[in-house]
């Protein structure tokens, strides 16, 4: 496998496997290796990664370390946002949508430096390799992509251990031992995943939290927020303007203070197997909840119902990697062109793990008190015209009811078969 | 419009509103009316409707008091709780689903008695007219339906409160002022809309809640609760095997203590508007989560995002009235198939507000910890067929990649238009 | 019903119908009357319009007669001929595109002229009313609309002739007797319903048909013509550029010549009731085979499948009248974002009624002989690839498989529940 | 990759290619050959594979020929004609769907002789791999699974020629050279891709068709056929009633005399790339359109939509070879729930290459000509109702036009981006 590569960009933590894969590009393909390291708002110093790249003999000017955030939350994280995208009805993307991003980036980087393959560190169970290398093969038809975890006999943590100890590659302390999990963190979320995880009955352990206190350890008061949207966009807090990766910092210490976001799933991966994680996503979470809101006021119904209707495909695309994919890009489109007049105010309550919409308004609302008053409402609806729209609704099942009647009773359609 | 009825069959609660129609349908078509009463779980005493019937001339064996509160969980609830349908991503349907079952027993009372009309005591400008008369005309489509509010001149209180003084028609002194809002409760749940609720910035006051403890006033303990499932089905609460209602009846109480389920929404209405509703579906809300928690282990990936596409088609559906219509019965027919082995329990924790899924567990899980593992498994996967499934998922936005590659950067795929 | 109208713009054919109704309008609203004819591409003169409605008293400034062909191909055929647009998986939507450009200029008049309604010739049973209706709604919400068939007692053909004869309204001669059906025509297609065609078993008559030969009497030669697309739209016939109308003009002739686009079809109405027409497209036939071939070669996958998946609720929405409707224009934006590559050329036969594609190239072509050849493609494709792709996605199915395994034979999937 | 396999069931056609599978089986893996031939309705002598694999060495025990017609048109083919299952719009899925019947027999017959592996002669750039395999791995999780093309190395037809000459395969005279291209034929279609096929814009040469003459050499006189549907499947032809196999051969010759099912296609192959391909479906045509044809009459409105929009969806699923899959099977319950009144005639005209239906009738009509006809209709519908059904469904666009009108002129919705 290990043919002829001249210069690779590596996507790069400055942690122990991306250091080993580092090393082992340099041994293996005898290439010179480019590292990128992103700040996606992991919350973790970036200097290091920059130190131990150039301890491995990385060239400086082939140590790429890039503050993303912002291009993070405007380009990717809200376009989501505007599609209420949950996979498998219950998780917020936040490790599939940073995936294109940072393919994006080392795919830049590698034109930059006329790099001739791209590669990562992910495993070859899960769905990031995935994500990584439908973006480079999309944005850079025919890149190399070296995934190592796939090709390499490093197969066991003592094996990785041994390999890092033999060419002096730093290992932390709390790396000697198998780690209980494993984690993803960025701006949106922290996932957690494996290990004490791997059993869907057991509770996940309170170590595995890293983003949110306990709701039980919440404080006793509820906090109001409120949230200001313009075209589907988040971009004020409490009255406040923040740019987008600012306005998710700002939600995320708000979630993180009353223990919001936190979900413990099993789900489908694409690559065919059911895993277990646990995720948290405070800002996320109470951003979802308030774009739901806004939209209830400001969205037409049958925007509303096919946005609903399509979310589910488009967070499977998200998930599965497909965001170069002409299809996302398609269901983007449609998506943006609903949103924009969805501005305005929710009011959301925080609480104890819970985030509850307690009010919405907004200059675009199409809610009509008037039209949907129980009082007088002075014409502006006349109830006569409900009995022909339920006659003609109804005409198609009077025809099939006469069709199908036999017998005095009629049929039941509930029983289950 | 007061053509000959000889019968009619009115949907009474008791209630002044249909106390009144009872008499304004008698005195304005000189009929006969034959009156059902149904026990949904609203929790109401239901003999003094039979009084109240008798007293207005309802002859004895003309009045119908039903418990259906079984059939209306098993029949109607389940089914629906099976395709885990949300409206507009957050309601759990439930006036809208003990619409059918009450339409379905007033055409059997009809045919029973002879009868050639039915009524109802909706309002001409909510779902529920069309709900019930759907079903009407969907069971026995030559049927005469007589919705008196979309008729008569009665379009204030205080005209109905005349028109029942001038009839000697019992006013509950509570019911002599305005009512500050509108409710419809049964087991599943109680909504609440109009009047105090139509300012949808406003916080929904306290009062309005009927069926949930605060949030802020639940156990400062959370408490742990298991659902077990057979086919889809919730079968037992705790170990303990209960029938449909009184299974959800239990979780109702459970989730009544730990103040679960309200839900603050503005929907979009079948007639054309937008309201705002606040709704309380304790047990529903449980029982949803546990259900979806049940199937993540159970459910294959195919069929279950399939029920995730058409889940938002079936909700809409049952809310616009169309249960008795081939579409819903063809979706119910594809989701009952997916339930077959959707088995197992879900263990949750309920507290202030929130239902979290904190375990679950079956006979038939399609989780494997041997497959998924990070550690070694044994050859159970092997990761170099990640490599071909990239490279063949990849290779279409690969063709298109060097169609339409141009210059030297990647397309941006993400700026907004 | 009659309450004040001071001005109407009335869309007016010329006919015996809207002559009637144009007069009708006079008497009964006591309002003045603006016409508008609309040339679509109907065949007709439009000038004995004008002179009919100064006769009726119509001031010439009030006459409105309009050349929409252009309009009416580019803005309207066009983007729905992107979206291979079958109603019910057969109808190519002639009349029901046509309705929301007559009902646009109609307003747009309206608002010229400052007239306080609008009224149509449409039926009550039929779905143009619903059409031209929601078009005035959605782009002059307060409009009044007249329909007087919903209105007048002219309930049947006598009255109609016996009102036209008593204010000296001129009758064609063969208008005199009943016609034996009805049509309605322009650029896209003729449509013919009713009386002798209300029974679906029996064949239609020759005499029915307009716009084509019968394919029996086509010329015994086939004839081979090219379309040429830009951007999804076709531009040129057999070398020719053309304008929209220009090209569907020709297009037109070549399928009346070769018998093409005859289509015999039950249909569901919106209104609830199935009947039966006949459509002549033979144009749009012609179009729709091409559109569909170029996409083949220059569509991606993903595109393609998501277009198809849509395709059917975006006719729908046509086919309702929801041309103006949010969720129209959101699958808009996803389609015609797909069509951004959609260029080349399409080879059709034509011959005796039917449309055969016989060859399309583009210089957008996704279709890589390199690629898919039965000769050694030189590296371009590893056939290993597939193995791990196979693997990958029969994982699921094989654990699914383990879990459902019961003795020693496959499951049967197949038999009829 | 030559482990130790003991026995191997071969899906062997008595062709060149799978003789030299058989061959090559034998020596690569040292295993016993077990041969699975099945009569789909290619149309071929199925004994010269007998004695073919007796010649090889095959123990007669070992030797399978099975007639599977019946079951493959009644188990497969009708399921999938009750979806109108069509894929990108326009293939019928002739070759998709006789895989997984034939991967079924093979996994029967590997249970049956106790095998370990089965085996195929698809190539590993084509569907068939995947389907024969996911059907394989769905109904027999751990066998194994030897697909000879990915792994030898007899890459070229000479190769082959060579191997055969070098074992004493016989080689049929016009195998010698190089086919012009490749089929694959069954009861349902006759396939034919590659090489004089491979330019998408060269007409295919006349020698390619083998199922259909040519339109323009068919007969000059149509030819009236009536199919009778029972739920939704064909029973009879001209009123003979006639088994499902034997039905679809009397189509096939009907279609074949008149030219019809020929198909030119480039279509998106599972495994990522172009192809084109020239399909032969006679019977399957004429059988499509009268199905949509008697559903047009028995199938309401709700449905007929409903199908319309899962059919691309299942057509997607057969293509890529997921029969045996909980979605197809869920698709496959609500699609057959919607067949149980599907009964009726259809009269279908035949001429030169097309199909024209011309007639349907059905003692379970709901096409009412009471209700629809423009004469008078005694009160079966009232179009007043009508003014009401669109004025309630007019609501929700009025309010959004009051919201976003602005200035004197309605907004344009149809401009292109």
């Amino acid at each position: 496998m290990a043919d002829k590569i001249n210069r690779v960009v590596l996507a790069y933590s400055g942690g122990l496997d991306t250091s080993v894969i580092l090393k082992w590009l340099q041994q293996n393909y005898g290439c010179e290796v480019v590292t990128f390291t992103a700040d996606l708002g992991q919350g973790e110093e970036l200097e290091p990664a920059r130190a131990k790249a150039e301890l491995m003999g990385v060239r400086p000017e082939h140590i790429f370390i890039d503050d993303l955030r912002e291009e993070f939350v405007r380009d990717f994280v809200f376009p989501m946002m505007r599609a209420n995208a949950l996979y498998e009805g219950l998780y917020l993307l936040g490790t599939s949508i940073a995936r294109p991003l940072i393919a994006k980036r080392q795919i830049e980087i590698a034109r930059q430096v006329g790099a001739d393959a791209v590669s990562h560190g992910a495993t070859g169970k899960g769905n990031d390799q995935v994500r990584f290398e439908l973006g480079y093969y999309a944005l850079q038809p025919d890149i190399r992509v070296i995934a190592p975890w796939r090709e390499w006999d490093l197969t066991s943590r003592s094996k990785l251990i041994e390999f890092a100890e033999a060419h002096q590659i730093p290992i932390p302390r709390d790396k000697r031992g198998e780690a209980p999990f494993s984690t993803d963190a960025n701006l949106l979320h922290t996932s957690s995943e494996g290990l004490v995880l791997e059993d869907p009955w057991a509770e996940v352990p309170d170590y595995v939290f890293s983003r949110t206190v306990n709701p039980e350890d919440a404080p006793d008061q509820p906090q109001l927020v409120t949230v200001a949207f313009e075209r589907g966009d988040a971009v004020a807090v409490d009255g406040e303007a923040l740019s987008p990766a600012a306005l998710l910092a700002r939600l995320n210490d708000l979630g993180r203070a009353h223990g919001i976001g936190r979900l413990d799933l099993v789900e489908n991966r694409f690559v065919g197997m059911k895993s277990r994680g646990m995720y948290e996503t405070p800002g996320g979470t109470i951003l979802h909840a308030a774009h739901r809101a806004i939209e209830q006021l400001t969205l037409d119904r049958g925007a509303a119902h096919l946005k609903d209707e399509l979310a589910p495909r488009y967070a499977e695309l998200i998930y599965n990697g497909f965001w170069y994919s002409p299809e996302r890009e398609m269901l983007q489109a449609a998506i943006d062109h609903s949103q924009e007049k969805v501005d305005g105010e929710v009011r959301l309550k925080l609480y104890k793990g819970g985030v509850h919409v307690v009010g919405r308004r907004s200059a675009n609302s199409l809610y009509s008190e008037k039209v949907v008053t129980f009082e007088d409402d002075a014409g502006a609806y006349d109830q006569r015209d409900a009995a022909g729209f339920i006659k003609l609704n109804a005409l198609r099942l009077r025809l099939l009811g006469r069709r199908d009647a036999s017998g005095d009773e009629p049929v039941s359609h509930t029983a289950r078969r």
